[in-house]
């Protein structure tokens, strides 16, 4: 019978898949500034872990809908989001139209800035061993990027890609009743030829975590490039980022490197970043780790990484973490 | 190998589908009685968004055993539910037996009142824009029906359709301890013949959200019908609330028409709501809305919509939203 | 187009399952030391409802990956999770790898002991009707295991089965700053060979629900057996739990049948606990249930259950429930 309304929708569901990652490790953990020593089962060693469900219908003429629901969760406790602050569609939320003219989104989407200075240094976007991710979006790094990895209420443009360029605009609304001035706004642009790639990312934020009442604005600027010479790949980035409300500039470089061997890859990254704030003595936040991710499968890797941080008064310390990646 | 628990199961799982909807949509917003206006990336202009699991399977002699699991969440921010309350299936969370003799399920369930409102009027369930469903249902509208649009801990028998009819019973148990009376109860009268559509919904609510300490019940009634005269189809449904222990009663009625042109429909639609506290001076509600409504496929559209409210003692105010429905 | 970060993994999704356990009864329930009676519709009668995700990959050589997520949820509310302390994925979040040498997987794992519960009495793991796991695992019942009855931030190691052995080990870090010793170890060793089954399973448990700053450690045996006659299949189990912060010592046996009519089974068990406090007089808990489950099919049966529970220094008190469960 189709008496419920749950059943009047003759969905045509051959085009949604379920797909997600999960990504486990053991670990001895502790920053330069935390008082002591961790011994853990985390999540996300090398990706932090999400499930999501999407699709695509064809439109006709080359126009195709597209959307994404996909939920970071954490594989040690089960819990949704990164944190408890997060949403539960956290990673993306979005729908949208995608042909010749490019692709237009609507919703909660990853800031590019973030895809940016993940694809630019050879542990990727990992938030426990990455050294320019930890600098960069970590929230007990003391993240120079305010305004969170992923933008709520946002609307994407990007470019088709023309002789391996492709630009993308992310324009995130406030909401704020009567204050249309309060939003985000990204810029970037990617190129990739051959064995080199690179990308230049500038974004204007003003609302998200860690905007506050006396935190209103925040300018950052982003470029990476890379270059695969097969026996080893070489990864650069430069950051700057200005909170002139806490009269903050933060600059961050990091130089890494993976070598291929076999069905394996070494890899290795320093982070340096030297936070200036008009008026104080500044602090410098240097961060370098070594790790070898073995592929059981294109799905499937193993990783072991060993990582160092040092802050301004504070002494050296070190982490480590062995653990398992699988996409489904 | 076996050795899990969660690999004990050997699931059938040919029967089941993985659905929902997203909405999304630019929008310029203000109630008469909202102090101020805010521009936004909304969710749900014409539906509220969700995605759900179903199945169904044959238990020989006509009878299947059916489930449904859907989870409301917002497209413009990811969160789960339609607000900070709601449970994580806030849709529909039930599990039943259809036959010969109707549909029998237990569960999280939408409320008929709910469905009947929506389907006789040409914005739909739209908790944005359609006049209607706003007076009814939407809480910062002052909604005349208490007790939410889903309904937890519920018993519902549907009857075959005879003759173009079909009755529901839908029992939602408070669970109070030592209190059988605080329940809430649907009835439901639908009727389909050709061009001609039309309902009579019935309840009385004791227990939901809207319900207080010192609300302990509210008696609603509903008739709609439509016409579907090809060049324009027409709407109308008339509700009547009564919340004895505030004394008071509302009066809802809505008008409207849809006028199909092409793959899309022009949309019209008014709802005036009188609201009357014994002893206190009455308010009056009027909203009207007109949209066009634009099908890329049968699963996609995209949508403008303007409306217009206006609240005793408050100047009126207009609302615009421009989005785009993608079904999965 | 493929320009979202979403759209750039090419998942092959194939391995995949969607699945899960949908269980809703309408029941009159009283403890024996609750003030009143409450009538409702309840959620998980037999099983605790839940939906999740799982699948494998060969990585070749007798080597798969392995991973589930599985969310318990309430089929009366829709709400996620047993209780409101839930994470979302709070029956299992792990992933692994399995081979000729057993299994071992990584995150939020079901305790073996729950398991072993679950298995060695007739009512399986319902924490509605069971009589031995309300006595060990329901909190509103004074559970006699606490750390709850799946554990985070675990490793597991489960053999290969030899001889009809297969043994487990679980343990679970408590991830306390400078304090490795805080943390929980299970041991398990089932044994099946034709009609006969057994379990011994032991543990040491300091962190998870029920541990405080004066409870820091419990101690945990069960030991279980059963026998399938064909006419009728026999199952007995006995636990200790010692809590030595509080001075408590309870010990639990459980005696159960299930009588195979036709494509039903009769069943019925009776669990005792008896609680000892140095210095202070024991308590006594007699639970005992009948009931009968009657298939649809393999995946849907219908059930009926009466129970009644008895604790020192109050009356007798009966309970009842009448529900439909699925599997998907």
């Amino acid at each position: 019978t189709a008496t419920h309304s749950a059943w009047a929708q003759a969905a045509d569901a051959s085009s949604v898949q379920i797909y997600g990652l999960l990504d486990a490790f053991v670990g001895s953990m502790k920053r330069s500034d935390e008082p002591g020593r961790t011994k853990l089962l985390g999540s996300g060693g090398m990706t932090t872990a999400y499930w999501g469900v999407r699709g695509s219908e064809s439109l006709g003429g080359g126009l195709q809908a597209q959307f994404a629901l996909e939920s970071f969760f954490q594989t040690d406790s089960g819990t949704f989001g990164r944190n408890s602050t997060d949403p539960y569609f956290s990673r993306n939320a979005w729908v949208g139209l995608a042909g010749g003219f490019g692709q237009l989104s609507l919703g909660r989407q990853t800031n590019p800035m973030f895809v940016a200075s993940g694809a630019f240094n050879p542990f990727g976007v990992s938030l426990q061993f990455s050294p320019v991710m930890l600098h960069t979006w970590q929230p007990t790094y003391n993240r120079a990027v305010l305004g969170d990895s992923v933008w709520s209420n946002a609307i994407q443009y990007t470019s088709p890609t023309f002789a391996g360029l492709r630009a993308s605009l992310l324009y995130g609304m406030g909401e704020v009743q009567d204050r249309e001035g309060i939003r985000n706004l990204n810029l970037a642009l990617n190129y990739a030829a051959g064995p080199f790639a690179a990308v230049v990312s500038v974004q204007q934020a003003k609302t998200g975590p860690g905007f506050t009442a006396t935190i209103g604005r925040q300018d950052a600027a982003l470029i990476g490039a890379s270059y695969d010479f097969k026996a080893v790949q070489l990864y650069g980035q430069l950051q700057r980022t200005r909170t002139p409300d806490i009269r903050t500039t933060a600059d961050t470089a990091q130089l890494g490197a993976a070598v291929p061997v076999g069905a394996g890859r070494f890899l290795a990254s320093v982070a340096r970043t030297e936070r200036k704030v008009t008026g104080s003595p500044g602090t410098q936040r240097t961060t370098w780790a070594l790790g070898y991710d073995h592929f059981l499968s294109k799905r499937t890797d193993l990783y072991a990484v060993y990582m160092r941080d040092r802050l301004t008064g504070f002494s050296g310390s070190g982490s480590v973490g062995v653990g398992m990646r699988h996409r489904f």
